[in-house]
């Protein structure tokens, strides 16, 4: 039997509870601090089963640095209309963060252990590639993709740091619709704008 | 006479020795977790002396929290073409933050800083909009301009993390004049774009 106020591992929540944990506890105290055993005990579980589940803490640091499935969903929803991509997907972005406070903390969270650790920073811009390049492979323009990516990247990220951890007042105070129609722009000519140096013809 | 390996607080080194050492420590355990005993240990600095320069662990966090200085500096002598301004802006952070790794890491730390604490993102907020401001204030459009300047702020700030916290192959690689020229219009739009919902006439 389970200790008092343990969750056995195998259910859903308890999953979710050892990663939201770890995620707090990588975020507050980089990942060289953070034990098993307190990620254990802050999601009330045994940490002989993290173990079990996750093989050790790189496995759970691989397992809580994550792209919130909603949210890379909401993206791959986006790239119909080439023409207007960019709105939409800041316009899809702002408000799932808006409407989810917990899937807006998951990727917070996230944000903060990859700043705060170099494999996590891996680990998360390698997701960060594959969902951006999965939502957007067909629109995208042919020529810089890596460059366009990394771009639309550094501008949704620095939009979240100022609007929800930063609180920077003019984009906390902005509403979804205006970001959208200020930034919007900004990422379509990210996707498909001229990017680059003119190439001799 | 100083304890052996120790530094008098009233040179300018010792004091940039104690600066350093509190941004390193509070972006490695956060501002509560921070001693000034612990400071004091890494620059070599009698602890009383701290208190005795910068009051008390706020004081210390306040001096910590800057815009560095040449920083602030390439951005005033932007303004003069203000059609160029944004792609100027961007070449001149940029190519500071390369040729200086003193001045870029003492960035990096400050963004780390006030990401991990909510006073410490009060800070820096503050700051950075009476940079921009200072910067800026003649050639930032009329309208919007807290919006303006926080949207410029997110975009250089997401692209210091992509390029050299995060290090997005993409924005990693990427020379200063490609992001110039990629960037510097992003930065144009919302210094004097049309970044709102047209206004009824």
């Amino acid at each position: 039997m389970p200790a008092r106020g343990r969750r056995p591992l195998g259910s859903p929540d308890a999953r979710r509870a050892v990663l939201d944990a770890a995620r707090e506890l990588f975020a507050e105290l980089g990942y060289e601090r953070t034990t098993m055993r307190a990620v254990g005990a802050r999601a009330g579980v045994d940490p002989a089963l993290i173990y079990h589940y996750f093989g050790d803490k790189d496995g759970l640091l691989s397992a809580a640095i994550e792209i919130p499935a909603d949210l890379a969903a909401a993206l791959a929803e986006v790239a119909d209309d080439a023409s207007r991509a960019g709105e939409e997907l800041v316009e899809r972005v702002i408000s799932l963060l808006e409407c989810h406070p917990e899937i807006r903390e998951r990727m917070l969270a996230t944000l903060r252990t990859a700043l705060s650790h170099d494999h996590a920073a891996q680990l998360l811009r390698d997701r960060i590639g594959s969902v951006l390049l999965a939502a957007f492979g067909s629109v995208l323009a042919s020529d810089r993709r890596e460059l366009r990516a990394a771009l639309i990247a550094s501008q949704m990220g620095g939009l979240m740091l100022a609007r929800y951890i930063l609180k920077v007042p003019g984009a906390a105070a902005a509403s979804p619709p205006d970001l959208a129609q200020a930034v919007g722009p900004v990422i379509q000519h990210y996707l498909t704008g001229t990017i680059g140096p003119r190439r001799p013809a």
